[in-house]
Protein backbone atom coordinates (compact mmCIF):
# COMPACT_ATOMS: atom_id res chain seq x y z
CA UNK A 1 0.00 0.00 0.00
CA UNK A 2 2.33 2.34 0.74
CA UNK A 3 4.31 4.19 -2.72
CA UNK A 4 7.82 4.31 -3.18
CA UNK A 5 8.23 7.61 -2.18
CA UNK A 6 6.28 7.56 1.18
CA UNK A 7 7.30 4.67 3.95
CA UNK A 8 4.83 3.83 6.45
CA UNK A 9 7.21 5.03 8.93
CA UNK A 10 7.43 8.27 7.12
CA UNK A 11 3.75 8.39 6.74
CA UNK A 12 3.33 7.68 10.45
CA UNK A 13 5.72 10.51 11.26
CA UNK A 14 3.74 12.94 9.20
CA UNK A 15 0.34 12.47 10.46
CA UNK A 16 1.52 13.17 14.53
CA UNK A 17 3.71 15.61 13.14
CA UNK A 18 2.72 17.83 10.12
CA UNK A 19 -0.90 17.64 10.79
CA UNK A 20 -1.44 17.59 14.55
CA UNK A 21 -5.29 18.17 13.92
CA UNK A 22 -5.47 14.79 12.59
CA UNK A 23 -5.40 13.11 16.17
CA UNK A 24 -8.18 15.61 16.98
CA UNK A 25 -10.30 13.91 14.01
CA UNK A 26 -8.78 10.64 13.78
CA UNK A 27 -8.41 10.12 10.70
CA UNK A 28 -7.57 6.68 9.47
CA UNK A 29 -5.42 6.17 6.04
CA UNK A 30 -6.34 3.32 4.61
CA UNK A 31 -5.00 3.42 1.22
CA UNK A 32 -2.16 5.58 0.03
CA UNK A 33 -0.32 5.47 -3.51
CA UNK A 34 1.37 8.02 -5.86
CA UNK A 35 -0.89 10.73 -6.25
CA UNK A 36 -4.25 8.64 -5.03
CA UNK A 37 -5.33 8.33 -1.13
CA UNK A 38 -8.17 7.17 1.00
CA UNK A 39 -8.58 8.57 4.07
CA UNK A 40 -11.54 7.59 6.88
CA UNK A 41 -13.26 10.02 9.73
CA UNK A 42 -14.67 7.79 12.55
CA UNK A 43 -18.49 8.96 13.20
CA UNK A 44 -18.15 10.99 16.38
CA UNK A 45 -21.09 13.62 17.81
CA UNK A 46 -18.10 15.64 18.55
CA UNK A 47 -17.64 16.69 14.77
CA UNK A 48 -21.39 16.81 14.03
CA UNK A 49 -24.12 19.90 14.13
CA UNK A 50 -27.56 19.72 15.51
CA UNK A 51 -29.39 16.88 13.38
CA UNK A 52 -26.00 14.53 13.11
CA UNK A 53 -24.37 15.99 9.98
CA UNK A 54 -20.90 16.32 10.19
CA UNK A 55 -19.85 19.94 10.50
CA UNK A 56 -17.92 21.50 7.64
CA UNK A 57 -14.68 22.21 8.95
CA UNK A 58 -14.49 18.58 9.88
CA UNK A 59 -14.99 17.52 6.17
CA UNK A 60 -12.65 20.39 4.78
CA UNK A 61 -9.85 19.11 7.47
CA UNK A 62 -10.49 15.63 6.17
CA UNK A 63 -10.30 16.58 2.49
CA UNK A 64 -6.94 18.74 3.27
CA UNK A 65 -5.66 16.36 4.98
CA UNK A 66 -5.90 13.55 1.94
CA UNK A 67 -4.29 16.01 -0.45
CA UNK A 68 -1.39 16.08 1.55
CA UNK A 69 -0.98 12.64 2.22
CA UNK A 70 -1.92 11.93 -1.57
CA UNK A 71 0.81 15.12 -2.43
CA UNK A 72 3.56 13.11 0.20
CA UNK A 73 2.89 9.87 -1.68
CA UNK A 74 3.74 11.26 -5.42
CA UNK A 75 6.61 13.41 -4.20
CA UNK A 76 7.99 11.65 -0.70
CA UNK A 77 7.91 13.34 2.28
CA UNK A 78 8.83 16.81 1.51
CA UNK A 79 8.92 19.37 4.46
CA UNK A 80 6.64 22.48 3.63
CA UNK A 81 4.20 21.71 1.04
CA UNK A 82 1.41 23.72 1.69
CA UNK A 83 -2.24 24.42 0.54
CA UNK A 84 -2.35 27.51 -1.53
CA UNK A 85 -6.48 27.79 -2.42
CA UNK A 86 -9.19 24.75 -1.74
CA UNK A 87 -12.90 24.90 -2.98
CA UNK A 88 -15.61 22.86 -0.83
CA UNK A 89 -19.01 22.00 -2.15
CA UNK A 90 -21.18 20.71 0.21
CA UNK A 91 -23.78 18.61 -2.01
CA UNK A 92 -26.07 17.08 0.82
CA UNK A 93 -26.02 15.85 4.24
CA UNK A 94 -23.70 12.67 4.96
CA UNK A 95 -25.99 9.90 6.62
CA UNK A 96 -24.30 9.31 10.50
CA UNK A 97 -21.58 7.19 9.49
CA UNK A 98 -17.71 6.98 9.07
CA UNK A 99 -16.79 9.69 6.26
CA UNK A 100 -14.37 8.13 3.17
CA UNK A 101 -12.78 10.50 1.11
CA UNK A 102 -10.87 9.69 -2.15
CA UNK A 103 -8.01 11.60 -3.53
CA UNK A 104 -6.67 11.84 -6.71
CA UNK A 105 -4.26 14.21 -8.09
CA UNK A 106 -5.14 15.71 -11.23
CA UNK A 107 -1.92 17.78 -12.25
CA UNK A 108 0.95 16.74 -10.64
CA UNK A 109 3.90 19.93 -11.54
CA UNK A 110 7.46 20.96 -10.44
CA UNK A 111 5.47 24.01 -8.48
CA UNK A 112 2.11 23.16 -7.75
CA UNK A 113 0.11 19.88 -7.57
CA UNK A 114 -4.07 20.31 -7.74
CA UNK A 115 -6.22 17.39 -6.09
CA UNK A 116 -9.73 16.42 -6.28
CA UNK A 117 -11.52 14.86 -3.40
CA UNK A 118 -14.40 13.05 -2.81
CA UNK A 119 -16.51 12.78 0.31
CA UNK A 120 -19.34 10.12 0.82
CA UNK A 121 -20.87 8.47 3.93
CA UNK A 122 -19.66 5.05 4.00
CA UNK A 123 -21.53 2.62 1.85
CA UNK A 124 -23.16 5.40 -0.11
CA UNK A 125 -22.90 6.33 -3.98
CA UNK A 126 -23.58 9.85 -3.62
CA UNK A 127 -21.41 12.46 -2.96
CA UNK A 128 -21.69 14.41 0.10
CA UNK A 129 -18.50 17.25 -0.34
CA UNK A 130 -16.58 17.69 -3.65
CA UNK A 131 -13.72 19.33 -3.21
CA UNK A 132 -10.82 20.76 -5.21
CA UNK A 133 -7.30 22.37 -3.95
CA UNK A 134 -3.96 23.55 -4.85
CA UNK A 135 -0.41 22.41 -2.80
CA UNK A 136 2.57 24.69 -3.33
CA UNK A 137 5.64 22.02 -3.69
CA UNK A 138 8.95 23.94 -2.44
CA UNK A 139 12.05 24.03 -4.71
CA UNK A 140 13.83 20.77 -4.53
CA UNK B 1 -22.64 45.65 19.09
CA UNK B 2 -25.91 43.22 18.44
CA UNK B 3 -28.11 43.67 15.98
CA UNK B 4 -31.53 44.07 15.60
CA UNK B 5 -32.34 40.61 13.78
CA UNK B 6 -30.16 38.98 16.44
CA UNK B 7 -29.69 39.35 20.16
CA UNK B 8 -26.44 38.78 22.37
CA UNK B 9 -28.78 35.61 24.08
CA UNK B 10 -29.65 33.81 20.92
CA UNK B 11 -25.67 34.10 19.40
CA UNK B 12 -24.42 32.45 22.62
CA UNK B 13 -27.07 29.61 21.39
CA UNK B 14 -25.53 29.61 18.33
CA UNK B 15 -22.10 29.59 19.49
CA UNK B 16 -22.78 26.16 21.73
CA UNK B 17 -25.21 24.57 19.84
CA UNK B 18 -25.29 25.21 16.17
CA UNK B 19 -21.32 25.18 15.73
CA UNK B 20 -19.81 23.28 18.52
CA UNK B 21 -16.43 22.84 17.11
CA UNK B 22 -16.40 26.67 18.07
CA UNK B 23 -15.40 25.56 21.62
CA UNK B 24 -12.78 23.52 20.71
CA UNK B 25 -11.22 26.76 18.79
CA UNK B 26 -12.23 28.99 21.40
CA UNK B 27 -13.78 31.60 19.04
CA UNK B 28 -14.94 35.08 20.37
CA UNK B 29 -17.35 37.01 18.78
CA UNK B 30 -15.69 40.73 18.91
CA UNK B 31 -18.50 42.45 16.75
CA UNK B 32 -21.53 41.33 15.02
CA UNK B 33 -24.05 43.38 12.99
CA UNK B 34 -26.12 43.36 10.31
CA UNK B 35 -24.69 41.30 7.45
CA UNK B 36 -20.57 41.76 9.41
CA UNK B 37 -18.77 40.62 12.16
CA UNK B 38 -15.16 39.76 13.43
CA UNK B 39 -13.93 36.72 15.13
CA UNK B 40 -11.00 36.10 17.48
CA UNK B 41 -9.28 32.98 16.97
CA UNK B 42 -7.02 32.81 19.92
CA UNK B 43 -2.99 31.60 19.54
CA UNK B 44 -3.16 28.21 20.92
CA UNK B 45 -0.79 25.64 20.04
CA UNK B 46 -2.92 23.16 19.75
CA UNK B 47 -4.33 24.70 16.53
CA UNK B 48 -0.65 25.34 15.19
CA UNK B 49 1.82 22.91 12.51
CA UNK B 50 5.43 22.58 12.81
CA UNK B 51 6.67 25.99 12.89
CA UNK B 52 3.70 28.09 14.61
CA UNK B 53 1.52 28.45 11.43
CA UNK B 54 -2.26 27.73 12.44
CA UNK B 55 -3.50 24.92 10.49
CA UNK B 56 -5.67 25.83 7.34
CA UNK B 57 -8.90 23.63 8.58
CA UNK B 58 -8.38 25.93 11.85
CA UNK B 59 -8.74 29.24 9.42
CA UNK B 60 -11.49 27.54 7.42
CA UNK B 61 -13.63 26.89 10.93
CA UNK B 62 -12.79 30.73 11.73
CA UNK B 63 -14.46 31.81 8.39
CA UNK B 64 -17.03 29.31 7.98
CA UNK B 65 -18.30 30.62 12.12
CA UNK B 66 -17.91 33.79 11.18
CA UNK B 67 -19.94 34.05 8.29
CA UNK B 68 -22.65 31.78 10.37
CA UNK B 69 -22.80 35.10 12.34
CA UNK B 70 -22.71 37.40 9.67
CA UNK B 71 -25.97 35.57 8.28
CA UNK B 72 -27.58 34.97 11.51
CA UNK B 73 -26.80 38.60 12.39
CA UNK B 74 -28.36 39.84 9.25
CA UNK B 75 -31.75 37.31 8.93
CA UNK B 76 -32.16 36.32 12.36
CA UNK B 77 -31.50 32.82 14.01
CA UNK B 78 -32.51 30.62 10.90
CA UNK B 79 -32.40 27.39 11.69
CA UNK B 80 -30.79 25.27 8.85
CA UNK B 81 -28.84 28.13 6.94
CA UNK B 82 -26.01 25.75 5.43
CA UNK B 83 -22.80 26.60 3.85
CA UNK B 84 -23.24 25.73 0.39
CA UNK B 85 -19.49 26.14 -1.25
CA UNK B 86 -16.24 28.12 0.35
CA UNK B 87 -13.25 28.97 -1.34
CA UNK B 88 -9.82 29.95 0.44
CA UNK B 89 -6.79 31.11 -0.45
CA UNK B 90 -4.13 31.06 1.61
CA UNK B 91 -1.60 33.99 0.70
CA UNK B 92 0.97 34.02 3.65
CA UNK B 93 2.38 32.39 7.01
CA UNK B 94 0.49 34.49 10.04
CA UNK B 95 2.66 35.71 12.91
CA UNK B 96 2.50 33.17 15.95
CA UNK B 97 -0.44 35.31 17.94
CA UNK B 98 -4.07 35.56 17.63
CA UNK B 99 -5.60 35.32 14.24
CA UNK B 100 -9.31 38.34 13.08
CA UNK B 101 -11.48 37.29 10.76
CA UNK B 102 -13.48 40.49 9.58
CA UNK B 103 -16.53 39.39 7.40
CA UNK B 104 -18.87 41.11 5.13
CA UNK B 105 -21.91 40.04 3.35
CA UNK B 106 -21.94 40.60 -0.30
CA UNK B 107 -24.96 39.16 -1.15
CA UNK B 108 -27.56 39.27 0.51
CA UNK B 109 -30.95 37.28 -1.08
CA UNK B 110 -33.93 35.41 -0.64
CA UNK B 111 -32.00 32.31 -0.48
CA UNK B 112 -28.78 32.38 -0.88
CA UNK B 113 -26.35 34.76 1.05
CA UNK B 114 -22.60 35.41 -0.23
CA UNK B 115 -19.80 36.73 2.37
CA UNK B 116 -16.13 37.51 2.55
CA UNK B 117 -13.85 36.42 4.91
CA UNK B 118 -10.48 38.00 5.23
CA UNK B 119 -8.28 36.93 8.00
CA UNK B 120 -5.05 38.74 9.69
CA UNK B 121 -2.56 38.05 12.53
CA UNK B 122 -3.41 40.65 14.74
CA UNK B 123 -2.09 43.71 14.56
CA UNK B 124 -0.90 43.04 10.57
CA UNK B 125 -2.32 44.51 7.71
CA UNK B 126 -1.90 41.95 5.20
CA UNK B 127 -3.91 39.47 4.44
CA UNK B 128 -3.33 35.90 5.76
CA UNK B 129 -6.24 33.99 4.22
CA UNK B 130 -9.16 35.27 1.68
CA UNK B 131 -12.31 33.21 1.75
CA UNK B 132 -15.69 34.17 -0.38
CA UNK B 133 -18.62 31.47 0.48
CA UNK B 134 -22.26 30.95 0.01
CA UNK B 135 -24.77 30.34 2.56
CA UNK B 136 -28.17 28.61 1.58
CA UNK B 137 -30.88 30.30 3.29
CA UNK B 138 -33.99 28.20 4.05
CA UNK B 139 -37.42 28.93 2.55
CA UNK B 140 -39.25 31.35 6.19
CA UNK C 1 -29.68 11.25 -27.82
CA UNK C 2 -31.52 13.61 -26.17
CA UNK C 3 -33.17 13.24 -22.46
CA UNK C 4 -36.78 13.05 -22.28
CA UNK C 5 -36.70 16.37 -20.51
CA UNK C 6 -35.03 18.30 -23.89
CA UNK C 7 -35.94 18.00 -27.62
CA UNK C 8 -33.40 18.65 -29.95
CA UNK C 9 -35.48 21.08 -30.75
CA UNK C 10 -35.38 23.25 -27.74
CA UNK C 11 -31.64 22.37 -27.77
CA UNK C 12 -31.58 24.43 -30.60
CA UNK C 13 -33.17 27.29 -29.04
CA UNK C 14 -30.64 27.49 -26.44
CA UNK C 15 -28.16 27.45 -28.50
CA UNK C 16 -29.21 30.61 -30.10
CA UNK C 17 -31.32 32.51 -28.12
CA UNK C 18 -29.87 32.06 -24.41
CA UNK C 19 -26.13 31.35 -25.19
CA UNK C 20 -25.90 33.79 -27.81
CA UNK C 21 -21.46 33.61 -27.26
CA UNK C 22 -22.18 30.10 -28.23
CA UNK C 23 -21.86 30.94 -32.00
CA UNK C 24 -18.93 33.08 -31.18
CA UNK C 25 -17.00 29.85 -29.81
CA UNK C 26 -19.14 27.37 -32.18
CA UNK C 27 -19.62 25.35 -29.79
CA UNK C 28 -21.04 21.59 -30.91
CA UNK C 29 -23.30 19.48 -28.79
CA UNK C 30 -21.91 15.69 -28.94
CA UNK C 31 -24.14 14.66 -26.17
CA UNK C 32 -26.64 15.72 -24.36
CA UNK C 33 -28.75 13.56 -21.32
CA UNK C 34 -30.11 13.67 -18.08
CA UNK C 35 -27.24 15.88 -16.35
CA UNK C 36 -24.46 14.64 -18.48
CA UNK C 37 -23.12 16.31 -21.43
CA UNK C 38 -20.54 16.60 -24.29
CA UNK C 39 -19.22 19.78 -25.95
CA UNK C 40 -16.75 20.30 -28.32
CA UNK C 41 -14.62 23.87 -28.64
CA UNK C 42 -13.53 23.25 -32.27
CA UNK C 43 -9.92 25.02 -32.69
CA UNK C 44 -9.78 28.47 -33.79
CA UNK C 45 -6.37 30.72 -33.39
CA UNK C 46 -9.28 33.42 -32.49
CA UNK C 47 -9.58 32.06 -29.28
CA UNK C 48 -6.07 31.33 -28.62
CA UNK C 49 -2.82 33.15 -26.50
CA UNK C 50 0.28 33.50 -28.09
CA UNK C 51 2.34 30.34 -28.17
CA UNK C 52 -1.16 28.47 -29.69
CA UNK C 53 -2.95 27.91 -25.87
CA UNK C 54 -6.75 28.66 -26.14
CA UNK C 55 -7.40 31.43 -23.88
CA UNK C 56 -9.05 30.77 -20.39
CA UNK C 57 -12.22 33.13 -21.00
CA UNK C 58 -13.04 30.55 -23.77
CA UNK C 59 -12.31 27.28 -21.59
CA UNK C 60 -14.81 29.39 -18.86
CA UNK C 61 -17.16 29.79 -21.63
CA UNK C 62 -16.99 26.29 -22.92
CA UNK C 63 -17.76 24.80 -19.23
CA UNK C 64 -19.98 27.53 -18.43
CA UNK C 65 -22.25 26.16 -21.80
CA UNK C 66 -21.88 22.93 -20.68
CA UNK C 67 -23.11 22.80 -16.98
CA UNK C 68 -26.13 24.79 -18.60
CA UNK C 69 -26.67 22.17 -21.63
CA UNK C 70 -26.53 19.24 -18.67
CA UNK C 71 -28.94 21.24 -16.30
CA UNK C 72 -31.30 21.91 -19.14
CA UNK C 73 -31.20 18.02 -19.39
CA UNK C 74 -32.07 17.41 -16.25
CA UNK C 75 -34.65 19.82 -15.81
CA UNK C 76 -36.50 21.06 -19.32
CA UNK C 77 -35.89 24.10 -20.58
CA UNK C 78 -35.87 26.55 -17.73
CA UNK C 79 -36.06 29.90 -18.43
CA UNK C 80 -33.54 31.72 -15.56
CA UNK C 81 -31.26 29.12 -14.59
CA UNK C 82 -28.61 30.98 -13.69
CA UNK C 83 -24.92 30.38 -12.88
CA UNK C 84 -23.99 31.32 -9.32
CA UNK C 85 -20.59 30.63 -9.12
CA UNK C 86 -17.85 29.12 -10.82
CA UNK C 87 -14.52 27.75 -10.00
CA UNK C 88 -11.78 26.63 -12.92
CA UNK C 89 -8.44 25.32 -12.17
CA UNK C 90 -6.36 25.23 -15.26
CA UNK C 91 -3.78 22.72 -14.91
CA UNK C 92 -1.93 22.43 -18.24
CA UNK C 93 -1.46 23.63 -21.93
CA UNK C 94 -3.65 21.68 -24.06
CA UNK C 95 -2.30 20.64 -27.58
CA UNK C 96 -3.71 22.84 -30.10
CA UNK C 97 -6.98 21.26 -31.75
CA UNK C 98 -10.13 20.67 -30.54
CA UNK C 99 -11.70 20.96 -27.20
CA UNK C 100 -13.63 18.65 -25.22
CA UNK C 101 -15.87 18.97 -22.11
CA UNK C 102 -17.31 16.15 -20.68
CA UNK C 103 -20.02 17.44 -18.01
CA UNK C 104 -21.91 15.93 -14.99
CA UNK C 105 -24.18 17.18 -12.24
CA UNK C 106 -22.49 15.64 -9.16
CA UNK C 107 -25.98 16.89 -7.44
CA UNK C 108 -29.19 17.86 -8.89
CA UNK C 109 -31.98 19.78 -5.80
CA UNK C 110 -34.61 21.78 -5.79
CA UNK C 111 -33.04 25.06 -5.63
CA UNK C 112 -29.16 24.74 -6.90
CA UNK C 113 -27.49 22.13 -9.16
CA UNK C 114 -23.80 21.19 -8.98
CA UNK C 115 -21.81 20.39 -11.72
CA UNK C 116 -18.11 19.05 -12.92
CA UNK C 117 -16.81 19.57 -16.25
CA UNK C 118 -13.10 18.12 -17.43
CA UNK C 119 -12.02 19.80 -20.13
CA UNK C 120 -9.31 17.80 -22.76
CA UNK C 121 -7.51 18.41 -25.72
CA UNK C 122 -9.39 16.04 -28.13
CA UNK C 123 -7.91 12.67 -27.58
CA UNK C 124 -5.69 12.85 -24.91
CA UNK C 125 -6.18 11.46 -21.60
CA UNK C 126 -4.96 14.71 -18.85
CA UNK C 127 -7.48 17.03 -18.22
CA UNK C 128 -6.45 20.86 -19.36
CA UNK C 129 -9.13 22.70 -16.63
CA UNK C 130 -11.41 21.13 -14.50
CA UNK C 131 -14.35 23.48 -13.44
CA UNK C 132 -16.81 23.19 -10.86
CA UNK C 133 -19.95 25.06 -10.75
CA UNK C 134 -23.31 26.19 -9.58
CA UNK C 135 -26.77 26.87 -10.82
CA UNK C 136 -29.60 28.57 -9.21
CA UNK C 137 -32.80 26.70 -10.43
CA UNK C 138 -36.07 29.06 -10.24
CA UNK C 139 -38.87 27.97 -8.37
CA UNK C 140 -41.13 25.88 -10.55
CA UNK D 1 -1.21 56.18 -14.50
CA UNK D 2 1.50 53.44 -15.61
CA UNK D 3 3.82 51.89 -12.89
CA UNK D 4 7.36 52.19 -12.82
CA UNK D 5 7.34 48.41 -13.90
CA UNK D 6 4.89 48.81 -17.11
CA UNK D 7 4.73 51.46 -19.37
CA UNK D 8 2.05 52.42 -21.84
CA UNK D 9 3.37 50.99 -25.02
CA UNK D 10 4.00 47.54 -22.96
CA UNK D 11 0.21 47.86 -22.13
CA UNK D 12 -0.47 48.09 -25.49
CA UNK D 13 1.18 45.31 -26.85
CA UNK D 14 -0.43 42.95 -24.14
CA UNK D 15 -3.87 44.25 -24.79
CA UNK D 16 -3.05 43.39 -29.13
CA UNK D 17 -1.11 40.27 -28.42
CA UNK D 18 -0.92 38.01 -25.31
CA UNK D 19 -4.88 38.79 -24.76
CA UNK D 20 -6.11 38.90 -28.35
CA UNK D 21 -9.64 38.40 -26.96
CA UNK D 22 -9.89 42.17 -25.31
CA UNK D 23 -10.18 43.20 -28.63
CA UNK D 24 -13.62 40.87 -28.97
CA UNK D 25 -14.98 42.33 -25.57
CA UNK D 26 -13.35 45.81 -26.58
CA UNK D 27 -11.41 46.31 -22.86
CA UNK D 28 -10.29 49.50 -21.90
CA UNK D 29 -7.68 50.03 -19.55
CA UNK D 30 -8.46 53.04 -17.44
CA UNK D 31 -6.26 52.96 -14.16
CA UNK D 32 -3.47 50.61 -13.48
CA UNK D 33 -0.69 50.86 -11.43
CA UNK D 34 1.56 48.61 -8.68
CA UNK D 35 -0.85 45.89 -8.45
CA UNK D 36 -4.21 47.49 -9.06
CA UNK D 37 -6.37 48.30 -12.08
CA UNK D 38 -9.36 49.58 -13.32
CA UNK D 39 -10.97 47.70 -16.76
CA UNK D 40 -13.69 49.28 -18.40
CA UNK D 41 -16.36 46.89 -20.74
CA UNK D 42 -18.09 48.79 -22.46
CA UNK D 43 -22.22 47.89 -22.94
CA UNK D 44 -22.26 45.99 -26.18
CA UNK D 45 -25.81 43.76 -26.70
CA UNK D 46 -22.96 40.83 -28.34
CA UNK D 47 -22.47 40.03 -24.75
CA UNK D 48 -25.67 39.40 -23.12
CA UNK D 49 -28.09 37.24 -22.51
CA UNK D 50 -31.90 37.39 -22.84
CA UNK D 51 -32.98 40.05 -20.65
CA UNK D 52 -29.93 42.34 -20.99
CA UNK D 53 -27.90 40.28 -18.81
CA UNK D 54 -23.93 40.57 -19.23
CA UNK D 55 -23.04 37.19 -20.23
CA UNK D 56 -20.48 35.05 -17.21
CA UNK D 57 -18.00 34.58 -19.59
CA UNK D 58 -17.76 38.16 -20.62
CA UNK D 59 -17.42 38.85 -17.11
CA UNK D 60 -14.78 36.04 -16.27
CA UNK D 61 -12.56 37.70 -19.66
CA UNK D 62 -13.37 40.71 -18.19
CA UNK D 63 -11.86 39.86 -14.43
CA UNK D 64 -9.09 37.52 -16.04
CA UNK D 65 -7.79 40.18 -18.05
CA UNK D 66 -7.50 42.87 -15.26
CA UNK D 67 -6.23 40.88 -13.17
CA UNK D 68 -3.48 40.13 -15.77
CA UNK D 69 -2.83 43.91 -16.62
CA UNK D 70 -2.63 44.18 -12.68
CA UNK D 71 0.06 41.37 -12.39
CA UNK D 72 1.93 42.99 -15.35
CA UNK D 73 1.49 46.42 -13.80
CA UNK D 74 3.56 44.88 -10.40
CA UNK D 75 6.18 42.42 -12.11
CA UNK D 76 6.76 43.95 -15.66
CA UNK D 77 6.08 42.35 -18.58
CA UNK D 78 6.46 38.80 -18.40
CA UNK D 79 6.08 36.42 -20.72
CA UNK D 80 4.27 33.37 -19.78
CA UNK D 81 2.49 34.54 -16.78
CA UNK D 82 -0.62 31.81 -16.73
CA UNK D 83 -3.74 32.03 -14.71
CA UNK D 84 -3.73 28.59 -12.07
CA UNK D 85 -7.62 29.13 -10.53
CA UNK D 86 -10.13 31.43 -10.45
CA UNK D 87 -13.48 31.34 -8.56
CA UNK D 88 -16.43 33.68 -9.37
CA UNK D 89 -19.56 34.17 -7.76
CA UNK D 90 -22.03 35.98 -9.76
CA UNK D 91 -24.06 37.90 -7.07
CA UNK D 92 -26.60 39.56 -9.04
CA UNK D 93 -27.82 41.28 -12.49
CA UNK D 94 -25.94 44.01 -13.62
CA UNK D 95 -27.79 47.03 -15.20
CA UNK D 96 -27.99 47.55 -18.43
CA UNK D 97 -24.33 50.03 -19.33
CA UNK D 98 -20.71 49.42 -18.71
CA UNK D 99 -19.45 47.30 -16.23
CA UNK D 100 -15.94 48.33 -14.47
CA UNK D 101 -13.65 45.84 -12.64
CA UNK D 102 -11.70 46.86 -9.88
CA UNK D 103 -8.90 44.26 -9.61
CA UNK D 104 -5.95 44.91 -6.73
CA UNK D 105 -3.38 41.89 -5.95
CA UNK D 106 -3.84 40.73 -2.26
CA UNK D 107 -0.68 38.40 -2.39
CA UNK D 108 2.65 38.96 -5.11
CA UNK D 109 5.16 36.57 -4.17
CA UNK D 110 8.12 35.33 -6.19
CA UNK D 111 5.92 32.07 -7.41
CA UNK D 112 2.47 33.46 -7.26
CA UNK D 113 -0.20 36.71 -7.14
CA UNK D 114 -3.05 36.48 -5.79
CA UNK D 115 -6.10 38.93 -6.78
CA UNK D 116 -9.23 39.81 -5.72
CA UNK D 117 -11.79 41.68 -8.96
CA UNK D 118 -14.55 43.69 -7.79
CA UNK D 119 -17.34 44.11 -11.00
CA UNK D 120 -20.12 46.96 -11.00
CA UNK D 121 -22.28 48.33 -13.15
CA UNK D 122 -20.87 51.85 -13.73
CA UNK D 123 -22.03 54.27 -10.81
CA UNK D 124 -23.27 51.40 -9.00
CA UNK D 125 -22.33 50.60 -5.08
CA UNK D 126 -23.36 46.79 -5.05
CA UNK D 127 -20.97 44.00 -6.64
CA UNK D 128 -22.21 41.87 -9.58
CA UNK D 129 -19.57 39.80 -9.46
CA UNK D 130 -16.86 38.58 -7.36
CA UNK D 131 -14.09 37.09 -8.65
CA UNK D 132 -10.68 35.64 -6.76
CA UNK D 133 -7.90 34.04 -8.72
CA UNK D 134 -4.26 33.10 -8.84
CA UNK D 135 -1.26 33.50 -11.93
CA UNK D 136 1.83 31.49 -11.55
CA UNK D 137 4.75 33.92 -12.19
CA UNK D 138 7.24 32.13 -14.41
CA UNK D 139 10.92 32.07 -13.02
CA UNK D 140 12.81 35.34 -13.55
Amino acid sequence: MPSDKLTQAQLDHILTTDAPFSAHYGFVVEVFDIGTARIRLPYDTRHTRPGGTISGPAMFALADFGMYVAVMGAIGPVALAVTTNMTIDFLRKPAERDLIADVSLIKLGKRLAVGRVEIRAEGEDDICAHVTGTYSIPPR
